[in-house]
């Protein structure tokens, strides 16, 4: 063993403990890079302002809400790696709960392979034997509810994980094309010196940019083929097949793992929304962008 | 000034110099998460193999490499954001430049209002005002430079950096689409102490799930509109309009910037392969992970 990290976790689930600690690096990277980029969506605006041009001053305002709502989409990507990190970190659980069984079933093998060199005679064997099959029957179940939890939970978090790769994608593609038709409106056609500007006369075109931002926003749903669990309701809360009346079951029957999250989401700002305002997310950074 | 770093940027170009320095970070995070991911990546197929579990071992495998190539995708997003901001530098740039001109005009003007307030009758103000007028006419051309340096190079730089997001955002769902046929391809049934999993049959199909990817992405073209410049061809090397002649101009006829751009790095990269593979980025990486 050649890091002291290693020495907290045994063998079995070192690796896995290592990937999770990354994964919480690459969150972390996500969460600096949303970060910066709000900063930029508001530093954007100022310096549109500071320019004394009307047009630029208008579209890079908007073109900041826009980018900001860019930035969003990277943080809510950040919450749903963490959720896909949470579920690698019931694998990790069970290997780490699994590793003694291994490891008690390989000493008491040795034990036994050490005595019949040295006693061969030795009443201990019995014991020992006996002690052997009790152990086999513990590392048959310790295996299998190991194998049951990895192949489901493994599923699991990279349908959270690539879900969440989709919807960062397609929530930003929706940005990035409203912003482009933002860009549009600024004419760049050279001037000579003395000449004056047309005035922006685009205003509620770039609006509109904004309302349809939100809408497509709005309006947007999963479009990923929900993925097949076969162990669907068939897994016990002992991690084994069967008695699944006790524990609750995910629910993967027509909906995505990343459709639920979405819902549960929805619900939870809907009722945050309730209590505080009404208004979009869009169109609240749009007053603050103005009134800046 | 509360702020030392705006003692070295007149006051035009304090704005953009600051977004500009903040862009610099948003793509150092993109970098790290990046470079994080690609380590995830590693880990998963590590991960997959100590499982002892062919199934697992093999899909971990592959799905390790497709989240190392959509991680590769972000460093290529991280790039094209460096692009936009070397755009946005021009602006800048111009902003320092033409900023003396205004400092001087307003000294000329404001030693002009001090002496016909102390001295008017000065032979002085003779010399001031031919001055001035010099200073305005200098100042008339700067500030047709600027707006026609800002507007078109506002639009170019936002040009690139929403399509950076569309293509990013195009690969990476190519890319997660068929991981999710991957991690489809595992059995999750449980099963109970001493059952056997039934061996991996679906090698061939995870295999056909690389070379789609790498299929979807080799076909992958920009499917922005291009972005009208008015300022195509009319914008001279002395950031007026007319004398084009004389310097490069860029050519937005049939190509977006971000796709000019694209067939830049891909020539590039086809001269660097030709010296020294001709596998596909995607292929390598299999072999490298096989063999791991």
């Amino acid at each position: 063993m050649s890091s002291l990290r290693g020495l907290r976790q045994p063998e079995l689930s070192k690796r896995l403990y290592t990937l999770i600690k990354t994964q919480n690096h690459a969150i972390g990277a996500y969460e600096q890079a949303g970060k910066e980029s709000q900063t930029i969506a508001t530093q954007l605006s100022e310096w549109g302002e500071s320019t004394d041009d009307d047009a630029v001053s208008e579209i890079s305002d908007k073109l900041g809400v826009l980018l900001a709502e860019v930035a969003e989409q990277e943080d809510l990507f950040a919450q749903n790696l963490e959720d896909s990190r949470g579920v690698l970190k019931q694998i990790r659980n069970t290997e780490h709960s699994v590793a003694p069984t291994r490891n008690h079933k390989a000493k008491i093998q040795d034990e036994i392979q050490k005595l019949k060199y040295k006693e061969p005679e030795s009443t201990k064997l019995v014991t020992l034997e006996q002690e052997l099959v009790r152990a086999e029957a513990q590392s048959l179940v310790a295996e299998a509810q190991l194998t049951n939890i990895t192949r489901q939970k493994f599923k699991e978090a990279y349908d959270v994980h690539t879900a969440a790769i989709i919807e960062r994608a397609e929530k930003q593609i929706i940005l990035a094309k409203q912003a482009r038709r933002l860009i549009e409106l600024l004419d760049d056609t050279p001037i000579v010196p003395g000449e004056e500007r047309v005035p922006f006369a685009d205003g509620d075109e770039a609006r509109e940019v904004l309302n349809d931002a939100e809408s497509g926003l709005k309006h947007w749903t999963p479009t990923v083929e929900p993925i097949k669990f076969y162990s669907e309701g068939k897994l016990g809360a002992n991690a084994m097949p069967g008695n699944t009346d006790s524990v609750e079951q995910p629910s993967h029957d027509t909906l995505t793992t990343a459709q639920r999250r979405v819902e549960e989401r929805e619900r939870a700002e809907a009722e945050e929304d309730a209590g505080v305002t009404t208004a979009s997310p869009v169109a609240e950074k749009t007053v603050v962008a103005e009134t800046a």
